[in-house]
């Protein structure tokens, strides 16, 4: 009876081992599949010298006279900090069809965005639009990454579109100054592809109308202004929390921890059992001999 | 001398040992506990066809006629695009006493928000305000997610209380268009809750007043439009860096390396023990022989 | 041939068992590299009773005369809300270089932001400007954390000077009322340092100017508005994803178990070795008993 009872511990011993093999290994293969479905974004600051020159896009909802960089308004405080005069911009004049209202045929200006943060490099864009049938007076843009290949590009166009479907488009208003100050990011998406999307945030100043009424009420300005935020680069590159290697050595070390245990197990049984062996030989030994006295 | 000396050795490699797993244990447990209280964010970034549908929510510090999506000034340019008329808009008014200020009775209006971005389903809301002893005349609104089980709540009032307390509230302004865009994510809390969060950009238009001074001195506009940004939703999820399996199966490799290498340490004491004997026992007997012959 | 076969057969899996530990290793020590070069950021929302006081800093691009907080224009209908006259506002007038412009000296108004968000605090600015030659009137700003240490500061023009080369500005209108809500962030760098960030949200709401033409063509007015989003604070930490000590519990897992794998293959060589030892000596046995024979 006690040979049953101590085999059916050394089974139970055996039978729990197997099971807490089971059991860890389950656990942690579920927690790499999870950590491999839920990758985690490790974001990196990095300072820029220099950034990639961005694209500026702009469409008309109305039709407007453009004067460019060399032409404003009467009176302009900034004239004298920032050397308007001296700075040359690069831009092109795209036609091509709207994605969202296929009969609707935009005509759209494309400017070479700024690139040095610690020059203050901004580029200011003056509109002016004559008309006097509606209440708003609006520039649509949006901005979008890599000026120079969409420059060199074969099909503008096609670029545009693709663009305008994806990326979010804001609205410029008449009668204020738009500052606008870029904030870029780049992302490692799941898929692989990289993606660099560009933030904005503004600051919104009222312009004084100072000519004389008949001029103001059909002649509307657009003062708008692009500039980075600062010299810093959101970057972040997907990182998964585990690794197949390290679940595998970790598995290593549980197995090889449960066979130590089973090893274990095994010899205090088999000492047991020879302990027995000895007990009951002597006992006959012991026997026989009293037979024999 | 050598013996005590070997013993010592001995010693001191199973205290090393010792110290050894001690700090591994130590180490890997603190790293645990400090994994444990900083999860990280893995964020998702989704593509939906189609969101819920937010609520929008706005109260008036001012008194003001409201004329809702059917209705508005004079000639108003996007009109063919959005083809306003013929769509729907759901809304409900609710009065309850603001939680910031108790003696104030707020008399709102919440409006089921947009749902699809692919369609570019827009809420227009048009107000009229006729006042002129004031300087400046705003509406403020905030957004909240689920309209639906909002709609059908029993009490509304303690609902928006709720929400009125948490949720940041944003200013509308008459005589300018703001065409307000939004952006949802999703979070997984520390405390197992789950928030959504909206934000918004806005992009604000001037309006030029064509109407006679009399009236436009004395009735005021409201332009406001709502929309998604993309149909991107931001969701994140809390992982742990490291899981107490993970941990558990590294302990096991630490442990039983150092068990590994006491047995070794142990087996080159016992080994040089016996050499020693047996070398003591063959002088012995050398000894013997010498004084025998 | 058999034996030099099998001799091939062990050496062969004692390098594999080698290659394989060199391919953990390395995949194992790359992981913890990569891991230790992106560290990943466990972002904290934690509700704050009261915030530090944050400084407001405002330049004047133009001269203006600054009034301030007991004054304001005409009507206003925050008044009974926010009982401005109990208030008491701290600041200092601070004048130093502009960092971007040598030759420009700035004047500079620095302002002891809000603390609470639950009592709703909010810092109220009100400007007055005599100019009627411009078209734009905006004050510049920007907001820095620890108004408390800049305060007791020796040089404060060189604080300011090293807050506005880094710190992003923003502009203030006239003629709008600009309600901007604070929100702060607090991140821990890659090389150890703490930063804190001020984001800024912003509601415009137009003037409505209701005084006689001649004064309000002359006279211009800032309305500014500072108060806090919400009571929670972003804090983010650095986390890695792997440890040295992981890593090397991992490593210590993996070994023993190529150790293990090897002890198995040498006992099984020997036992062959051995088997073939008693077979030859049982042969040659039985070959010179049965010459005896």
């Amino acid at each position: 009876f006690r040979k049953r009872c101590l085999r059916t511990l050394f089974n139970s011993v055996y039978v729990i081992l197997v099971l807490i093999a089971a059991v860890v290994t389950y656990s942690m293969v579920s927690d790499l599949i999870h950590s491999m479905n839920n990758p985690v974004h490790s974001v990196h600051f990095d300072k820029v010298v220099e950034y990639d020159a961005p694209g500026e896009y702009y469409y008309y909802i109305i039709s407007c006279n453009f004067m460019f960089y060399y032409y404003y308004y009467y009176f302009f405080f900034f004239y004298r900090q920032l050397d308007l005069e001296n700075r040359n911009c690069t831009f092109s004049e795209v036609s091509y069809i709207d994605p969202h209202y296929p009969n609707l045929t935009r005509d759209a200006l494309v400017v070479r965005g700024p690139t040095s943060f610690s020059k203050r490099e901004a580029i200011f864009l003056h509109f002016e639009l004559e008309d006097n049938t509606r209440d708003f007076f609006t520039v649509s843009y949006f901005v979008f990454p890599e000026w120079d290949s969409f420059n060199i590009s074969l099909d503008r166009g096609a670029e545009l579109v693709n663009y305008h479907r994806y990326v979010p488009t804001f609205a410029l208003s008449a009668g204020l100054r738009m500052w606008i100050k870029l904030i870029m990011s780049e992302k490692d998406m799941f898929d692989g592809s990289k993606v660099t999307d560009f933030n904005v945030e503004y600051s919104v100043v009222r312009f004084y109308d100072r000519r004389p009424p008949d001029v103001s009420n059909t002649t509307h300005l657009f003062f708008i202004f692009f500039e980075w935020k600062n010299d810093i680069i959101e970057r972040s590159y997907l990182i998964y929390t585990t690794t197949p290697w390290s679940i595998g050595a970790g598995l290593c070390g549980v197995f090889l921890t449960l066979h130590r245990g089973f090893q274990i197990a095994q010899t205090s049984y088999r000492r047991v059992q020879k302990d027995k062996q000895r007990r009951s030989i002597r006992k006959r030994t012991l026997r026989e001999l009293r037979q024999l006295s």
